[in-house]
């Protein structure tokens, strides 16, 4: 098992194929293991990096402590850093993109190409509010489930793949039900609680791929119009019949927009 | 206090202005009450009726009981009879536009024109598992909070709004922990379990306004443009920066548009 | 025939019906006839003023000359003048919308409010340049008609209203053909070649209300974007399904809206 | 020179780099030279082939001929033929998606993946109007520049790239007013007048991605959702701030999602 360590804390990743490295964050109930379908098709030109942030799937826990997603933003440095890699192609979906462009503005150098699905500047009152909802229902799997699923996917993917749901309900009611992985999500979702870099968007240097969902519910369209306004050399797609969960929505967009963006060897076309 | 009986459940009602009569139908948290500010504007050219649904404002409690919107659109029709009315103007939001849609394909000769405000034309599985959360919340008043009112406002209301979101908190939360008024919010969510008209939408016969909001994410744009294209003479439009609470997010358009399509004499312009 | 003079040319007007003066302004195309199957839903409520610009209709022609909008404004200004009114709600679509925002600029104290159809803060080069291929195809009647007149309409409405269209386009050409209504065409299309009110829409005073149309190809949504992220007091509506004739595409929702918003008495709901 | 003959006419190709194939087809006023920035990204992972239509570039031109699509079809067929490829992913942008699209139903078998930008699924009035409009200014070349240019771009491309424009004028309005070029550009539209392929999109059989542009006011958004309805596997994705001319207006999202979705190995993910 692939692991290094960070102020003695013990963090998984891995690495896929050969060629300029491609990290790509989690978002907040995931882990590498969620990347499975995704691995042939990211990893045929680029060297695909998969990494589990602390509180997440392989890597250690923080119970009782309190943190923000600068300690995230160091599990990626670190990563790079235990490679010997000096900058990289980071692309991140939800929290994972959120932690992707704090790494941005705090080490431009290291970042060569900056790809950002279904995030966000900040977390607002709104989505404050919604994250409490989320940590209110912590305590019955059930509550957890209803509060945090729907949302997430767009309602005509929630109904066309209703089977496909109902398995994910059987499957995640009693994850959710779970002390350990649910208090490890409490803590994922308070560590955003005060995120905010609307002020340092500027800071990013790098070409950036900003991806909107047009039935993104959670981080809507208007909050990747407001990072697409903010950043210098920002490219902005929507992806109609697509909530939050772009990867499994749109799994072959999702899988081209970032094979095709990370793989550009220009920054710019002379036109 | 204005009322009639049916089934000797009594119902709460008003009566505003003079005019071609306009019935405006409630949200599902709401009551007569909650249209004070509307009331000079929406009865100016209309006898304007309000109307509380069972388990709502100062009509009887359905403790114990369980039902559907069928029993509402009955709270309607019996409003027009007991008033002597033929037929009237039919506009509702949200859990309303339901109530109201319903009663213009049950009877269509007694609605003249039909406004659907933030409606859907069904409870498909997305909207009837947030429903689920919603009542699995119901044991507190701040997770009853967290979990159904951000969702019901747009991210940029809640924020430029803040200082009057976080006294309608004050003020929701201890009535969210109210075991009554909580106990008829669980009774009024379930009536919407089974709602489905979308094999009935060609049964309407008049004029119909079907307004969306653009930041609504409970009973989003899709929704409605399903309703436009199935329903006959139905006339669409769209508010940008709006969510599912269209009478407190954009209360001008609102009753622009509820009035100017009411008082509309024409069905058809001869163009 | 109803007219007044303004520096000795004859300006004709229409008034229909009684209550609170409301000014609908011409599209470049129209004249005061085009309004004729919206005078009975726009009269019911409110005094309905039509008239007829320079170079429009009945009105004089201004051969040989060379003009901009702030004569049309003086139009305004005169036709309530002369009907002794302190101020009225003045409402106009594309050509007529931006006289209606310079008027509502330049005289504020006598807009009570501004009803904003199919409008631009400004001719940019992109709508110079369109109107430029409007001016070089003024010598045949048949290049006039399919340079000008697709675009207008929205591709749904040209093909499900064929029928309409064609009988237009018989109607159209032989008067494109018509080197006197060319000529006063070529002259209003000239006179919104300098046309810039960006930097004075802070001017504004009344509520507006600003219609986008979801297929307006001339001036599409986010030249209205711009205006309602700038005019202070200032709604929004999207009209989906709708070209820039926005009165013959949606007649219901264009009476309705218009309607609607010059009623209310209100500035402002107490939410 | 590389070029073939069919049926005795010289056609003109290029080919670039190696991999899988990957065929670019032009649009209506473009050539081989117009792809010169794209090509290194386009050829790093694919064989990038480029040709020129007849009536294109240094394709021969069809004087005194009339044509439809079919016979660019055929171009294409007899260029994978010629360089001995039994399928190609296919590859257009607006008269050149056109062609591709058709190419994709009428040889199914040797269309491996197909990518459409700025397409529609038929020529209908409202198009057909328009492409009247351009033939009937062909008699000056300021006239035709005109009616033809603004039109493609989005009017914020048009104001911020303004000194580009005007290069582009006096570049393009000699070019106009050379009626060898004139003409060939009256045959290419003409050769779309009956192009319908509304009725058998169902027999697409490969995974399809079309692009649409939010600003494309030519071949607007709702042609490109009516592909996306009626073909199979189809994915679909919408670039804001761009019109019809997508590669020029935002080239680093039209290179990213052709050479990502082309390089896709996987038809579909296992979700």
């Amino acid at each position: 098992m692939p692991t290094f360590t960070m102020d003695s804390r013990q963090i998984y990743y891995e690495s896929h194929g050969q060629g300029k490295p491609l990290v790509l964050l989690n978002g907040i109930m995931m882990s590498c293991a969620s990347w499975k379908p995704f691995i042939e098709a990211l990893s045929a030109n680029n060297r695909l990096l998969l990494v589990d942030f602390l509180d997440q799937g392989r890597s250690d826990k923080m119970v009782g402590q309190v943190y923000d997603h600068g300690i995230q933003v160091q599990v990626v440095r670190r990563l790079l850093e235990h490679l010997d890699l000096k900058s990289a192609c980071i692309a991140g979906i939800s929290y994972g993109s959120e932690v992707a462009l704090e790494f941005a503005v705090t080490y431009p150098e290291m970042t060569e190409r900056l790809i950002l699905l279904n995030a966000t500047a900040a977390t607002g009152w709104w989505l404050g509010d919604i994250g409490k909802a989320w940590n209110l229902a912590a305590g019955s799997g059930e509550a957890y489930y209803h509060t945090s699923i729907p949302v997430i996917y767009s309602p005509a993917f929630y109904t066309e793949r209703h089977e496909w749901m109902e398995k994910r309900k059987e499957l995640l009611i009693p994850l959710f039900g779970n002390p350990d992985f649910i208090g490890a999500m409490q803590r994922l979702t308070d560590s955003s609680e005060n995120y905010d870099l609307r002020g340092r968007l500027g800071e990013v240097q790098c070409p950036t791929l900003v991806v909107s969902c047009q039935e993104d519910y959670l981080t809507p369209l208007k909050e990747q119009e407001y990072l697409a306004a903010h950043i210098k050399a920002c490219h902005h797609v929507i992806l109609p019949n697509c909530g939050h969960a772009s990867m499994y929505e749109q799994p072959t967009l999702f899988a081209s927009l970032i094979a095709g963006f990370a793989g550009l060897s220009h920054t710019k076309f002379d036109i």
